[in-house]
C-alpha cells in the first residue's frame, strides 16, 4: 500500500499554517520526499478568525483540510500528529503515541500562541484568538452575554450593563472590537425584546499611546476615530494589571466586563525551545541569515517562530506574507543544497499592511502610500478573498460577506456545547465578586 | 426595559424544535403572551443532521437562532434556560439557576434523544445523532479513522481495516450509512496517499428482517439494493448484544469496527416523566385526544414526547410533520379556550414519507403512491430545501449541494477539538482489546 522508500532526501515540515503549507507547495514535484505534520487536520486562515468569533463566518469557510490542499502534490504526505520533541543528532522528530519520523531536512513552522506575560491564569477569563476552537469559544461568550442579559431583564426588569473588553490594540484587537460593536449595534438589535443590545459598551484597551502602532501615526489616529464612530471606546496608555471573572483591572481601576478577549502579545511555539536553539523572550528562535538554526544547517525555523532582523535592525513582523517568503527561502536553500549550490540569505520584502476596522472602514499602508475608509476596505476585502485557499471558500465567503453587508445580519450565531458547559460559561458573567449575593436571592419569577 | 405585565393569558412553550417553534408561530399576534424556553439558542433542522455528521454541511447551515426566527412575533419572548421540573398546581416551570416561570397554558415539546435499551454504557462507543454536537462528534470520529489508518499505513506499511458500523436501519441509519460510503468511495479517495479509502467497509445492522420498515416491503427492498450499490453491507435480523471500544457484538459474533454510530431507537425527553403523567416504555406521555395531559387540561404535550394513536390503532410517528400538526392543534385549542369554545380532538394527517439513501437515490411513499431512484431523490431535495428555515439557509444549502454533487467533494471536513481530546478519540480505534500489544511495540519509524 505504501510506496517503497526512495533515496530522495526526506524533508519534514512541522505545521500547516501559511509557512508550512507554502514550504510544501514550493517542494512539490521536486526531488525530495516531503512529510507535513500538523496536530490539526486543517489549515486555518487566521486573518479571518475574528469573523468566526463574531458570527459572520462558519469555521468551515476559513479552514481547509491540509491533505485536500496538498492533494495534487504526489511527493508530499500529510500526517496528523503532535510533536513532543526532537533528536537532532539522529535527525528524528518525536511524536505523540510513540511515533517518530526521520528527516534529512527539517522545517519548523509551528507558529505562535497568545501570551499572557507571565499571567497564564488570565487565560480562562480572557481567551485569545489563534485557533478555530478559540474563535468558537469567544463567539459563545459574546452571544451568551446577550442571552443572559435578556434573561435578567425578563426576570428582574433590569440587567447588568453589557461591557465587552478587548485587550490589545493591534490588528486583531481592532478587528474584534469593531466587529463586536457591529453585532451589538446592528445584527442583534431586532432579535432581543427585553434588552436594547445597542446600549452594550465595547472597550478597546491599549497599553501604548496609540493603536495599530506598526502603522503611521496618521493612520493610527484615523483608525481610532473610525472605531469610535462604530461605538468603541478606545482607551490608550491603559495597562492591564489584573483580570478576574467579570472584571479587568487597568492601573488601579477595576472595570466591569461581561466578556473579555485577549489580543495582546503572542509567544512562539514551545517547539523553538525544544530545538535547543537560542530564543528571545517571546520564544522566537535566533536563526542564521539563511533561517537555519545555528550549528544545524539542515534545520530551518520559519514564520512566527523565527526571529529575523531586517537590515535596518527592525524585526520581520509575524504576518502571513513574511512566513510565506521564509518558506520559499528555506525550500530554495534545501533544493540548492541538493544541487550543491551555496546558501542564499533571506531578505524580507515588505509588501505593506492593512487592517479592517468595521463596515466600510479599513486602513492600508504600502511604503509611503497610506489610505483609509471605503476604498481601503474594498482593497482589504479583495485581498483577503484572493488569499483564501480554495476557489470554493472564496465563492462562499464572498457570498456570506455580500449577504452580511446588505442584511446587516450575523448568521453563524450558534451557541454550541452542553448545558453543563453553558453553566460554566455563565460564571464569567454571574460569578463576579460582590454580585454573588444578589444572585443568591430567593427564587424570583419571570414576569 | 421590560414591557409591563398584561392580563393576557401566559403560554409557556418548552422546546424550540419543529413542534415548539410551530406552536409559537401559531400563537403569533394572538391575545396571549408567549415565552419559548430552550436550553439551546438555536433550532436544529434534524432531518439534515446526518449531512453535518458526514461533512457535507456546516452546523450553521442547518441551525438558526430561535430568537432570529421569532423576531417578528412581538408577543413571543425567547428564553435560554434548562427546565429542571414543574409545579403544575402552582402553574410554574422551574429552571436551572433558581429561575422559574409562570404559565396559564403549557406546551411541552422537548423531543426525544436516542436510547440504548438499558445499555447507556454504549453511548460513549456508539454515539447517536440528535444534536449539532452529536453530529460534530460523529464527523470527528469518521474523519479521524481515516487519518489514523493513513498514519498506520505510513508507519507500518499496513493498517487495520476501516469498518464503519451503523446500528439501526431506520431513515437516519440508512442516510448515515449511505453518506459514509459516499465519503469513503468518492470524497476522500484522492486525498489519502498511503491508504485506499475505497476499501473501507460500511455495515448497516438492522434487527428486523428489513430496513425502513415503516415503508412498504417493495421500497424497503429497493432501498437495500440501492445501499448495496453504494457499497454498504446491509445485515438484517442482526441484533446488537454488546458494544465495546472497537467492537460490536451481533448475536455471538464480535465485529471489528473503527467507528460505530447508533441510529436505533429513541426515548422521549425525561420532562414527560417530570410532568407526573403516565408514560409508555419509550417515555412518551399518554395524552388525551386534545393532546392535553390527563387531569391537566392546560398542559399539552406534543411532538416526539406525545404518544398518540391513530384511529386504526397505529401510533403517530415521531416526525416533523406530526409535531407541527400537533402544535397547530394545541394552539388552536388554547385560543378556543380563551374564546370559550369546546376543545377539538387532534387528528393526524399522514402526508407520506421519504428517505434519502445517497447520490441520486431516495424513496418516497405517499399513501399507495411509491417511488424510488433519481426522481424520488429530486423530490427529497426540493422538499428539504423548502422546509429549511430561512431564505438564507435555503440558498446556501442549495449551493453546497450543487457544489457537492458536481465536485463529489465533502467540504466541511474539520476535525476540531484539543489534542487531548484527539488522544481520547484515538482510543476508539487503537484501544481495542487484543490490539493493545501491537500498539505497545517499540517505537517504529515512519517510512
Amino acid at each position: 500500500m505504501k510506496k517503497e522508500g526512495t533515496n530522495k532526501p526526506k524533508v519534514v515540515i512541522i505545521g500547516g499554517g501559511f509557512g508550512g503549507l507554502e514550504a510544501a507547495k514550493a517542494l512539490k514535484d521536486k526531488p525530495v520526499e516531503v512529510t507535513l505534520v500538523d496536530k490539526k487536520n486543517h489549515h486555518t486562515f487566521q486573518p479571518l478568525l475574528y469573523q468566526v468569533a463574531t458570527a459572520v463566518l462558519s469555521p468551515g469557510q476559513i479552514a481547509s483540510p491540509i491533505r485536500r490542499i496538498l492533494r495534487r502534490a504526489p511527493n508530499v504526505e500529510v500526517l496528523l500528529g503532535e510533536v513532543t520533541g526532537f533528536d537532532l543528532d539522529r535527525r528524528t522528530v518525536l511524536l505523540k503515541d510513540d511515533l517518530s519520523i526521520d528527516f534529512d531536512y527539517l522545517i519548523v513552522a509551528a507558529g505562535a500562541r497568545h501570551a499572557y506575560f507571565g499571567h497564564d491564569e488570565w487565560e480562562n477569563d480572557a481567551p485569545g484568538l489563534k485557533t478555530i476552537e478559540d474563535a468558537l469559544e469567544i463567539r459563545r461568550r459574546v452571544l451568551l452575554a446577550f442571552e443572559l442579559a435578556e434573561r435578567d431583564a425578563m426576570r428582574k426588569g433590569t440587567h447588568e450593563p453589557l461591557n465587552f473588553v478587548v485587550i490589545g490594540g493591534g490588528a486583531t484587537g481592532v478587528e474584534l472590537a469593531g466587529a463586536i460593536a457591529g453585532i451589538a449595534r446592528q445584527a442583534l438589535a431586532k432579535d432581543f425584546k427585553a434588552i436594547d443590545t445597542r446600549s452594550a459598551k465595547v472597550m478597546l484597551l491599549e497599553g501604548a499611546d496609540r493603536i495599530l502602532n506598526s502603522y503611521s501615526e496618521k493612520l493610527s489616529e484615523r483608525a481610532r476615530k473610525d472605531l469610535e464612530d462604530l461605538g468603541v471606546e478606545v482607551r490608550l496608555n491603559s495597562f492591564v494589571t489584573d483580570i478576574r471573572p467579570g472584571e479587568v483591572k487597568v492601573g488601579d481601576e477595576w472595570i466591569d466586563s461581561s466578556v473579555v478577549v485577549w489580543a495582546s502579545g503572542v509567544a512562539a511555539s514551545p517547539l523553538g525551545a525544544m530545538l535547543g536553539a537560542e530564543t528571545d523572550r517571546a520564544g522566537r528562535v535566533l536563526v542564521d541569515d539563511d533561517l537555519s538554526v545555528k550549528g544545524r544547517p539542515n534545520v530551518f525555523v520559519i514564520g512566527d517562530m523565527a526571529r529575523v532582523e531586517n537590515e535596518d535592525g527592525s524585526l520581520v513582523p509575524g504576518v502571513a506574507p513574511a512566513a510565506m517568503q521564509m518558506a520559499w527561502s528555506a525550500a530554495k536553500n534545501i533544493l540548492g543544497d541538493i544541487r550543491g549550490e551555496a546558501r542564499t540569505p533571506f531578505r524580507y520584502k515588505d509588501k505593506g499592511s492593512m487592517a479592517t476596522i468595521g463596515r466600510n472602514k479599513a486602513i492600508v499602508e504600502v511604503g509611503r502610500f497610506k489610505m483609509g475608509g471605503f476604498l481601503a476596505w474594498m482593497a482589504w476585502l479583495v485581498l483577503h478573498i484572493v488569499m483564501l485557499i480554495g476557489f470554493r471558500n472564496r465563492l462562499f465567503v464572498l457570498s456570506e460577506w455580500i449577504w452580511a453587508y446588505f442584511t446587516r445580519e450575523r448568521t453563524a450565531r450558534l451557541i454550541t456545547g452542553d448545558a453543563e458547559d453553558l453553566k460554566d460559561a455563565l460564571q464569567f458573567i454571574t460569578a463576579k465578586p460582590g454580585r454573588a449575593e444578589s444572585e443568591k436571592a430567593s427564587r424570583s419569577k419571570v414576569a
